[in-house]
């Protein structure tokens, strides 16, 4: 509500756009070269962070430790990637409809399996928004000074802008998301190039780190188990980069036909991408002679002493595009502004992902029924706004720290990963049982070994991840996973129960008709409200009526009386007693008596009730009423009239009382 | 709400007590020896801050200027004691009816000065609260060292206590606060009686800080204008010991019969008891050498150091203790204890005369009308929470910190008196007028006189006061009463118009019967609480009845008019179409075509709610008959119809749901 009737609904137009007719969400449906960058930013962007996740974990045992091993953990992390991205082509073929992962985990494995993976991955969809920003704040923060120090306003403010992009709808956000995305990709691959040229050519500038030794951070090497332990940490890290892949399996239905085929391709493109954008970096980091600590201050030596507080590290990208655009600073820049908005976009994939599965999960039961049934621009206005709700509570907790956030991201993902792909073993089991076709049943065969490939590299490394980030973070969103998990089942239970209680068995619940009604209406004052419902409750004609006041006050009722025999208001008005001086009560127990004098008649209590165009306006008046309505709702056999009087402050306030969002059709999920 | 039904109304019970009826009102009035600690122990417990806040302010130009100077301010204080005292007795006898100084104001002057009074009033006794309760939490810390550090903690805790006892009523209240209000006159009064003896007998031994040399806050001794400002400055805070005067006029109604002769007695009676406890206090101080600083870590030197920070500065009252009885431990711990006590009784006099004022400012329309007509106990439940909210922000903002608080206390008092004794001036002016009998005018021309001398003294005080705490504090006491003086007066005004806009011209508006009613039920499944709504409607027998439902979603609607027709439900079912997958507009659209079509008819709108015994439950149903009826009551000619369904987790969780709190009868406040 506003002051200025009208400009509540003129700034949510502004910021929301205009409502979509439901046959016109067809227009909504996204290209290749669309749907790329909307669901795939989310992977791509993660080659900011996960290349310095990796040397950072390393970097622990020291220096010459991370030199050795990146690439070992590079190879392992796209080998993963290649299986991943191989598993999910089968997914998006097998299941077209946009349940992504939720809906194989519930077909093949029963509805508990599916919930699970709900749960995970509504953390993770959240944990994506949190570490998206706070690193693309990060990285700006290496450009922009000012950012510096107030990382944590920068990134709500951040968060605050995708949603109300978001709440636009998909089709603005995809061609605003577009650009910068492609940008992105030219910008790591175009630095690649040059960086490999220049390496092979011997003319690659040394980074800014390349000058300092990287000392362990106990201060001693690590051997044996210890060390063993530490590559499985940065494994787990560099498995950031595989996020995302779900998204486009979840996104299925908003692509254009052939809805199937496309998705395939997309997913091919994001991982052959993600793979080559990956392995440039940790090479010319390498070759460049980049070192990245946990604690800069301490682990890095200059000349032999640590370099201190006053030493700031940047990201790897940023100290590869000053190595590389050593003699082109527009370059530079090109580099830190790109990535730092290509992190913003990422989160965006969050964004469209989190209310399609709030939306199916409302559908199934599992959430409340706002979530499938409510929102603007066919979009998710609700799942859109819990999900920023939660970021921000996850970038100001956290102090918007991306090595912080790291730790409890990616459990979720691994966790869908596994449930998913073992379900697709099922799933092709399940098809070969019937398929005759032998060529089919080849297909499908190979099918099933990609998928149990997947099933069980995903197992795996979700057992490294929870192993290596348990203690650092992964507990946390285990902990949050089981929450949301008890959360739905106690939804869909209570509204099983609901649902059961409410049917009807038509052999022996024959509706009977109530006899006779008696109509009440509550008086205190004679105004035109109580006027207008005395009127109403004549012009319905019931088998009894009567006016009913309260006698709190003697003086005020006597008047109340002599008021009405002077304007001989052609209705008894009876006055009930209230040693008490309560309102509620007396009128309660009336109706009671009424009800257990003729059981088969019903009592309608007639509220006049006042209308007022401002929200404080209404905090002044009505309070009785409601309470009493509170009440009579408990009372069976009795049915509560409002008769609203609108007073004239209300005209125009209409508008801004209650929004009227579109509810949102079933082609974005609604089929599964 | 509570998990177990039940427990919520027992706790309150236990909290609050039982109800009081109407007829038993009488039982609560007070004696004279309980109606003097209810409310005088607001002045008393005075005594205990007062005389420390003289000596405190004198004391920034050194000892020997407090030495010189407390004696004058004493008497000074004095003065206005007795001033006051003598023009509040005029007032009581002339206004029994407790409105106190509000009424006075607007019946002599206008609304305008009863609203500036009224103002006035709840802002201190918000201080008074936040006041007495920081220096009784202060007291205690000399005694137990716990409390220390943790003063807001405490304070904070106190508040709430006060506020749950005061939450069962005045009767238990006035017997619990009775027995250490004695106990503090009679140790101060005690204390004062052998202190005296001791120093005419020479035995007197020095105070802890006799031996202390106080120093300028600033170095040099002060001289003219800026001596002259620290005397009133003094005067000021010596002033505090005459709030709570008016907490007696204001609470005649609550004394036994003869009301006014008993209220003037206990005003008497508090006054003398206030005068000779500051000034014994003040006196043996004096004589006992006691140094109190402002800042005592710097301005106290021993031995020409300062005294520094591990220095504990105790209160006059339990320096004056230790001396007095420096060989009766028990008397030093006696002393702490009802000091401490009586001030957190002393936060009850507002406890008892904030509710009683709220309540009379919302019958005349300027506070929200729920202020008037509800409370447990008789006593006035709204407003006592609303007191124990604001002192309790007041307590942690000023970290319970007593010379802080001090500085925005009393300023509003002083408005009050002023404005009052103006009042009375009128009063008697009014009265000579029309009064012939020359006995009875010659004691009016008396009370006049008495009442423009209290006016004028009040006046100068309020100036003072003004002047010397205005940078120092009382400017955010001032702007809190301009914003409680606007607001309440808005209130008053949209009262005010609501009142005119609903009000009846007889020979103008009379009220038409509607000439046929259409009733329609909306509906969206076919289960047992649509089955009723259908059934009670039908049973009404309106003029056209119809189901409607909106047709979101094209297959679920086909299966609803399938089963519609299975089960021959014999009422027509409407399916309105909705392009924007909508529900509400759909169903406005159709109630203002059947409107606009027959503008003489109504339209009954059958909402099936299901009512559910937990407040979650209750979230995850009815939103959308919520939805709709908030636009539904903005459309003219249009009755809302709840026909609630009483799920199984309902029963029981009526008694917790909304409580029936007894609506306070007139006698404390509702004859003026």
């Amino acid at each position: 509500m506003s002051p200025v009737p009208g400009t509540g609904s003129l700034f949510k137009r502004l910021l929301v756009g205009r409502a979509v007719r439901s046959d016109k969400l067809g227009d909504t449906l996204l290209p290749k070269r669309l749907a790329l960058p909307i669901f795939a930013s989310d992977a791509l962007s993660s080659v900011a962070y996960a290349p310095d996740e990796i040397m950072l974990m390393l970097g622990l045992a020291g220096g010459a430790f991370a030199t050795t091993h990146s690439w070992q953990i590079t190879i392992a992390v796209v080998f993963v990637m290649v299986v991943v991205v191989a598993s999910y082509r089968q997914n998006v073929h097998a299941y077209p409809s946009g349940g992504g992962d939720y809906e194989v985990a519930t077909v093949n494995l029963g509805p508990k399996a599916g919930l699970t993976v709900a749960s995970a991955l509504l953390v993770d969809y959240t944990l994506t928004v949190a570490v998206s920003v706070s690193s693309g704040v990060q990285n700006a923060g290496t450009v922009l000074d000012f950012v510096q120090g107030k990382e944590v306003m920068v990134a709500v403010i951040v968060i605050v802008f995708i949603t109300a992009m978001n709440l636009r709808g998909v089709r603005e956000s995809g061609k605003a998301f577009a650009v910068p995305v492609y940008l992105f990709i030219f910008a790591i691959i175009g630095m690649g190039i040059v960086g490999f040229f220049q390496h092979f050519n011997g003319t690659l500038a040394p980074a800014e780190s390349a000058g300092l030794t990287l000392v362990p951070e106990d201060g001693k090497e690590l051997t044996g188990l210890a060390a063993g332990f530490l590559l499985l940490r940065a494994f787990s890290s560099g498995c950031a980069a595989l996020t995302g892949v779900e998204a486009i399996s979840n996104g299925v239905p908003a692509f254009k036909k052939p809805k199937s085929t496309n998705a395939a391709t997309t997913l091919l493109l994001m991982g052959t991408l993600s793979i080559t954008m990956l392995a440039s970096i940790i090479a010319l980091s390498q070759w460049s002679g980049i070192q990245i600590a946990d604690e800069p201050a301490t682990q890095l030596l200059r000349d032999g002493q640590a370099v201190g507080e006053s030493y700031v590290q940047n990201t790897a990208i940023g100290q590869l595009s000053e190595s590389v655009f050593a003699n082109f600073h527009l370059g530079v820049i090109f580099v830190s502004i790109v990535t730092g908005l290509i992190l913003f976009l990422a989160a965006n994939t969050a964004f469209n992902g989190f209310p399609v599965l709030g939306s199916i999960l409302a559908r199934d039961g599992y959430l409340p029924r706002q979530l499938h049934t409510r929102g603007d621009r066919l979009a998710f206005s609700n799942g859109i706004l819990i999900l920023a709700a939660a970021a921000i509570l996850l970038v100001v907790v956290f102090r918007a720290d991306v090595n912080a956030l790291l730790q409890l991201y990616i459990v979720g993902v691994f966790v869908s990963f596994t449930t998913s792909q073992t379900g697709m073993v099922r799933h092709w089991t399940r098809h070969l049982r019937l398929e005759r076709n032998s060529k089919e049943r080849a297909r499908m065969q190979r099918s099933r070994v990609i998928n149990a490939v997947g099933a069980v590299m995903s197992g795996v490394v979700l057992l490294v991840v929870l192993i290596t980030k348990f203690e650092a973070g992964a507990r946390y969103a285990i902990l949050a996973m089981i929450v949301i998990f008890v959360i739905m089942l106690g939804i869909r239970k209570h509204y099983d129960r609901v649902r059961d209680e409410l049917a009807i068995d038509w052999d022996k619940d024959k509706p009977l008709l109530p006899s006779h009604v008696h109509a009440i209406v509550c008086i205190s004052k004679i105004h035109k409200p109580t006027m207008r419902a005395l009127a109403y409750a004549r012009a319905s004609r019931p088998s009894y009526l009567e006016a009913v006041t309260v006698d709190v006050d003697p003086d005020e009722t006597q008047a109340l009386l002599d008021e009405w025999d002077r304007h001989d208001i052609p209705v008894p008005l009876k006055v009930l007693s209230s040693p008490y001086r309560q309102i509620t009560r007396p009128i309660l127990e009336y109706v009671r008596s009424i009800r257990s004098g003729n059981p088969r008649d019903i009592v309608t209590v007639y509220l006049p009730e006042y209308v007022l165009g401002k929200w404080w306006e209404q905090v002044l008046h009505n309070q009785s009423a409601l309470r009493l309505k509170g009440r009579l709702l408990f009372t069976p056999g009795v049915m509560v009239v409002s008769v609203p009087w609108q007073l004239a402050s209300s005209e125009g306030a209409e508008r801004d009382w209650i929004d009227e969002p579109p509810v949102p059709g079933s082609v974005r999920g609604g089929n599964l």
